[in-house]
Order: C-alpha cells, then sequence, then structure tokens
C-alpha cells in the first residue's frame, strides 16, 4: 500500500500546499511549498524530450468506428511518403483495445526492438516507420482488456520511450470516441508555444449515423483548441465489378460530409470511393500506392491539402 | 477531499482490516472489522434490485468499430419482438461517448422522464424500450469527453436506476473494445449463481481485420466466463442494385467468419447481406423488419437460435 498522505493535508494543489500544521514533518513538504512546482504530469516533459525532432503531428480521428481511421492513416503514410521521398513519416497506433495498423501495413508478426535510445519503430518503407501495441503482444488474439489508466501509460511510453528519430509528419491513429486515449495524446502532445504542430483530419462515411459523431469529434478539438485541416469522406461510392454502374451504400441523407462541412466551417479534403481492392490490400498488407488506381487519384488530392497546411 | 485514511491503516482487504492499531478511533472501524463485510462495489447490490425482473441479459460485443453492432442490435430487438409479442424487450446504449441507438430506432429528440421508480426507457414499440445517453444530450452534437471513471459512472445508473420493469430479455450495445465499459457492465451483471443469465453475441464482417478483432472479443468473454450464443456475421455481401449481380465488398481471405468460428469452436449463427435498405433505414430510424426482405429472412435463423439458448 502506498503511503497515506498526512490527515488534515491540504491537497498539492491548495495554496496552503507545505504550509498548513498537517506539513510539518510530511516527506513532501519540500516539493509542495516549492512557489514553482509543476502540477503537470511529469511525463510530459519526458514525451516533449523524445519529440523534439518530429516536426508536425497529425490526429486521425473519426467518432464512429469502422468508418477507415486506420485504413486511411495507412493510405495516407504510405502516399506521402512516396510523394515526398526526402520526408521521413511515422506512424502510431494508439488504439490500444484493437490495433490493426500491423496487418494493415503489411508488418504483422514483427517485432520492436529495444536500443539504448529506446524501443525501435518497425520500419515500412525506406521513409515510413511504424509504432503499434499489436508489435509487443504474445499472440495476435490476445485481448488487452485495459481500463483507462493502463492505456494511458503505454500511450505515455509511445510517446516518450520510441526512438522516433527526425520525423516530418507523425500520424496518430486513434480509437473510436472521444476519451481516455484521446484526452492522453492531447494532454502530451498539445505545445501551447507552437499550436499548429498537432493538428487533426476527420474520417466519415456519408451515413448520417457516422457524421453525428464526426460534429462530436469536431466538437472535441474545438474545445481542445486543435486546429482541424479537414474531413476525408471514406466509402463514397462503390463501383460494381460486374456492370460498371455506381452505388450508394452508405446513402448520404441529408447532404453527406459536404453540406456538413459547409455548415460546421470546415474543409472537405476529398472522397475515397469504396473499393474491394482497398478491402483486399487491408488483409494483405499490400500497398496499394504503388500504381495509378482510383484510390492514389483520390488521394493526390487529399494529401497536398495536408502538406499544404503544415506549410 | 476526502478524508485520508489514518496513518498505518492496514487497508479494507488485509486480515488486520478493523484490528490494527491505527484503527481504533477510525469512523470505519466497524465496518472493517465485520467478519461478513461485503468488499464489492456497493454499486451491484444496487444494480441486482433493479435488475431483478430482467430475465436475460445478452451482450452485443464486436472488437471492431463499424461492423454493424448497432444496427445489428436493433435489428435484433426489433424482429425478436415482432416475433414474440407477449415478450418484453429493452435495448441499452451503452456507447457512452457515439451513442447511435436513437436514431436508429427512430427516437431521436425524444427524452427520457423521470418517475418515482427511476428514469423511464423510451418506448419504441409496445414491447421494445430503449434507454440511451443520447437521451441525455442537450444537443446531439455534444461530444462526451469523459475517461473511464465518469462512462462507469453512468453505466452504473443505467443499470441501476433506470425503471426496466419487467423485461425477458435486455439486449446491451457495447463500444468496439474490451475496456473500461465491458468491465464494467460484466462485473455488474455477472450473476455467478445463475451464470447463464449474461450471455454474449459477436458481430464482424468477414474481413480479416474485422475477424482478428472478434477472435480477442472471444478470448474476453472466455477468461470473463461469459457463454457465447454465436458469431452474426454482417454485411456478407452486396446486391448491385444495377444488374443484380452479387459482389464481396469486404472480402473473406481465409474463409470468413464461417471458418473463425469453426476454428474456435463457436456457432455461426448466420450472415446478413449488406444492404443498401438497412443503410437508408439506420439514418432514418425505420423499422425493417415490418415487411419481408432479405434482411428478416437472414434475421429468422439467427433469432430463433438466439432465443433457443435462453429456453
Amino acid at each position: 500500500m502506498q503511503a497515506p498522505p498526512p490527515e488534515h493535508c491540504p491537497g498539492v494543489e491548495s495554496e496552503e500546499a507545505g504550509k498548513g500544521s498537517a506539513c510539518s514533518g510530511c516527506p513532501n513538504q519540500g516539493v509542495c511549498s516549492d512557489p514553482n512546482k509543476k502540477l503537470e504530469d511529469p511525463g510530459k516533459a519526458l514525451v516533449v524530450e523524445s519529440m523534439k525532432d518530429v516536426k508536425h503531428k497529425l490526429l486521425i480521428l473519426s467518432g464512429k468506428g469502422g468508418v477507415g481511421k486506420s485504413t486511411v492513416t495507412s493510405l495516407l503514410a504510405r502516399y506521402l511518403a512516396r510523394i515526398n521521398p526526402d520526408s521521413n513519416f511515422g506512424v502510431l497506433d494508439i488504439d490500444i483495445c484493437g490495433p490493426s495498423q500491423p496487418r494493415l501495413m503489411g508488418a504483422l508478426g514483427e517485432s520492436v526492438h529495444q536500443s539504448g535510445y529506446g524501443w525501435s519503430p518497425v520500419g515500412i518503407e525506406d521513409n515510413v516507420c511504424l509504432m503499434s501495441i499489436g508489435f509487443l503482444l504474445g499472440s495476435v488474439d490476445d485481448a488487452i482488456i485495459w481500463r483507462g489508466p493502463k492505456k494511458n501509460g503505454m500511450i505515455r511510453q509511445f510517446l516518450s520511450e520510441v526512438d522516433w528519430g527526425n520525423l516530418d509528419l507523425l500520424l496518430l491513429d486513434t480509437p473510436p470516441g472521444t476519451s481516455d486515449e484521446h484526452l492522453s495524446v492531447v494532454s502530451y502532445l498539445k505545445d501551447d508555444t507552437n499550436p499548429e504542430s498537432l493538428r487533426a483530419v476527420m474520417v466519415t462515411t456519408p451515413q448520417e449515423v457516422s457524421l453525428l459523431d464526426v460534429r462530436k469529434e469536431i466538437n472535441f478539438c474545438k474545445k481542445q483548441n486543435i486546429p482541424i485541416v479537414g474531413v476525408i469522406e471514406n466509402m463514397s461510392s462503390f463501383r460494381c465489378g460486374h456492370c460498371g454502374n455506381t452505388s450508394e451504400i452508405f446513402p448520404a441523407k441529408t447532404g453527406g460530409a459536404a453540406a456538413m462541412c459547409a455548415e460546421m466551417g470546415i474543409p472537405l479534403l476529398g472522397s475515397l470511393p469504396l473499393d474491394q481492392q482497398i478491402s483486399k490490400a487491408c488483409d494483405s498488407g499490400e500497398d496499394l500506392t504503388e500504381f495509378k488506381n482510383i484510390t492514389t487519384e483520390a488521394l493526390e488530392g487529399i494529401c497536398s491539402k495536408i502538406m499544404a497546411s503544415f506549410s
């Protein structure tokens, strides 16, 4: 058991901290009475030090699950790396309970090496590296049954103990929702002296149920003062392989992402079609950006807007 | 600030609890020294009392987001209610950060009434009622930015302070993953004297990335001793509205759900096709089970297996 605080402890955040009658004799009296004491999580300083050579960070958010956050993250990382061969990109999978980046990036079964500088992320291409809890599991079927504080500890480790090196952009693939993982990663990465270094993109399908959750996520970013680069509409349409006609599988009822973006004053970065090739490539970890196809055509416009927002 | 425990408190779980020298004078000495004291969350007793007329509980789990957990939950509830008009069904949406049941069930904008018996769930049909945090928000766009403990408190309230009345089956729509919400709901609902009263069904798409996460969820249930009714494969195929041909949009690489079920010894309950009608009905809250269609045909087999597992 941890030593209990002394009776009548005024609390570390109180003005009386270190000065109250209960403080005399307490081993923390010196720290508490220091007028320059930091109430911040001491982990934040470690994160700042470890990430000092990571120029920009981009959160990939969605609200709803299964709209393609992870797929879009891996496509963005690969396409950005391909068209910017002199820049370095990293992907951090903070979906602790459902990591899918190792499979999507074709790195299933790889393991993470420990060096004097910390964990080394797994190299995907010459200029793309990946870190995920998926690399640390004994079996891919293992369930991570963790409550918030343990997940937060893992995220802190990923940010402070991974040897990211020099990166132009770190893409962070998040779990659905607005909870522990999101609050933690924002509190660690937000730099009030350089608020533009952390930005967010939203992924949604044209469906109303997905747009509903993206609105929540946009409001989350506004509350946390995170600039939003824009919205990517995924699975916008499906072209039948038999007849070549296009169907809207997840039909937009109220104008889809375009209408929502106009209403909320957020740019629409582009739309990615629902393509069987993508689903297959996701399962096999294949790189779709190697050849020209309907996905890379859509990625071109999206990626140039993302790069422009950082320069 | 909460009153700190006395110095040298042996801890409530210790054998010395209430007997140590530090215990004399402590206001909790009586409780601690009681040999019949309960270490369980006191909320559990409230949940048991409140849920005493709810015969069976069914968790709808998936691991991965966006595979259709919420859609499947609403379809199951509506179809079960339709074919069992003398039974009562309830739906509890424990996806605190992304509640979609109010929209799916066509109850957007409804509000929850408080009575002497607690919150009254919203009536969807004569024998289906629904409770969701979506009913408690000022605006549907509001983001619930809560860490684990607050979400757990909300779930406890939903289980102990909602006037569920007499229900034959309560369906619980969960968020993706295996974290706070899942652990909380299992700890509150698991009844060691009647372990069959809480069961789980899994929802997956045929894709490898989704099957991967369902395996984690199956292992979660095994660890928690929750009987698994079976797996529902969703979005198994898409029939083009133009040419009538069927395409596998999320193609199965390794045999899909059927192969995984065989390998893990879990029944496959059935497959639901990917149907534009479902997507539209989800956005509008329309009831698809009213008329015979490809979805109700698939639901028939699935629901009879679920009902059989409870009798």
